[in-house]
């Protein structure tokens, strides 16, 4: 199943994404009489009964609207945690003249930072080296706390694509990578979110970046060194992850940091990130 | 004032400091018909006015808990962002091996890592290195967006005592800090969060740490590289600041990082964290 979350006057309302178009599901619950989660984090924590639901709910449905008369939010907008990887491509630690870790590199951004998809994303007037990232996200659906790899995947409730937008002047400005990270709208997400059963394997997705119609990256998940299941095992273990937390698991090569002619990222551009099977993620910059 | 949070059957209640002992706000407020906050985040974003309802109540209060008798929950228990500043007081970052910034470092727990008073923090079995930082912690009061250092101290809603407990061996296993930083209960927080009006100045405040008795963190926050409200502004430039958000502005010398003779923290070793006028922040620590 494909969710997501959208605006309307102001309120995050959820949506399910159909052949047809887009599930109101309040609208059709209140319609149908049905007893439906009617927010992303319920059924994030509800699991396979909330999807069961929901797809009660999808064939009795009344109402559909167009995909394009939508206003997204980020597909979850108020995590606790927004966990992200660096350097987890083999060839994207090679162009960013990084080794190969013997362990995740893990840093921070917070929900401000989250961003729909056809959101415009504000570049800051201090930073001139703005770079894109498309990445592979997890939103975990249950509590998590020393799992083993083996047993990580079952508390994923599903993947989204993201853009793992960065500052390089101002991540490299010190030596931990935070202020050019934590930037407010520098990770979009979405436009979906889509359930676990959905991808049959994390470690073998297409994804590609393209910057004004031209393809920037184009890389699959099975070149990361930490798979998805070793990223969520590994956090466990220090940390409890709580249902709706998302974990951006690093990009592949690609990314204007690692080439020789470096034209970053300026106003106007539009950056389209996508994953087999999730969506496309398009995001316009802009300065003010 | 001096708030604080504590817990009554797993529900977190909102409480007053005063001479005679604590005043339970909703059990007050049901008594005495005085319409007030009754959470921590609402007097935080409900400001001046909040803490006046208050006063007002603590004029009727008719009963008062003992506080030796309350259980504290972390000062704030949901912020959107536990932000830190690393390497910010000139002697600790002498001490540290590491070179006086030119900007302020920062990195990243979450909510996660927040624990209350008196709790009892879990040494994870994989570290053999934990260490703590006694730190002057911020609380934000209101949305915070590109504002100047000198507009900055009106953003603050109050402060409070920290502790960054820092397991050295995981922060140093790569680049980034994150996974020795953000473990479950590694950012105790309390006893008190104090209002800003109570705290003359920010940047004169004697902190204490103590590991079994013996003192061993004994400095000013005037010996901060970037003070308090330098801080708010330069994270403001990148990012929403948001009412509850708190910020570890770093700590002074007196870790065993910095010392020749490194005897790691261990269960049972209990630290206590002061700050001038902020309260004693006392913490036992323990392995399953």
């Amino acid at each position: 199943m494909k969710l997501l979350s959208f605006y309307e006057e102001n309120k995050v309302k959820l949506g399910v994404k159909t052949n047809d178009g887009i599930i109101d599901v309040e609208a059709a619950a209140a319609f149908t009489g049905l007893s439906v989660p009617t927010t992303m984090l319920e059924v994030v924590t509800g699991g396979n009964k909330a999807i069961d639901q929901l797809n009660q709910l999808a064939l009795q449905a009344p109402s559909i609207l167009q995909e394009d008369a939508i206003q997204f939010a980020p597909a979850i907008h108020n995590p606790q945690k927004v966990l992200c990887v660096g350097a987890n491509y083999r060839k994207h630690a090679e162009e960013s003249g990084l080794p190969i870790p013997n362990d995740p590199i893990y840093f921070s951004k917070y929900a401000n930072s989250l961003a729909a998809h056809r959101d415009k994303i504000e570049l800051p007037n201090f930073t001139e080296e703005v770079d894109y990232e498309v990445e592979l996200v997890v939103v975990i659906g249950k509590q998590t706390k020393r799992v083993s790899p083996s047993e990580a995947l079952d508390y994923v409730f599903g993947y989204a694509v993201g853009n793992d937008l960065s500052a390089r002047d101002l991540q490299f400005r010190s030596s931990q990578w935070l202020y050019g990270k934590a930037i407010d709208g520098f990770a979009p997400l979405g436009p979906y979110l889509v359930t676990a059963d959905e991808v049959q394997n994390p470690q073998n997705l297409t994804l590609k970046c393209w910057v004004n119609g031209e393809l920037r990256q184009n890389s699959n998940t099975e070149d990361m060194i930490f798979n998805v299941a070793t990223i969520i095992s590994d956090l466990s273990q220090i940390m409890t992850l709580e249902p709706g937390d998302v974990i951006y698991t690093g990009t592949p090569e690609g990314v204007i940091l690692g080439m020789e002619q470096k034209t970053w990222l300026d106003s106007g551009d539009e950056i389209v990130c996508e994953i087999d099977g999730l969506g496309r993620l398009v995001n316009q910059l802009y300065r003010s």
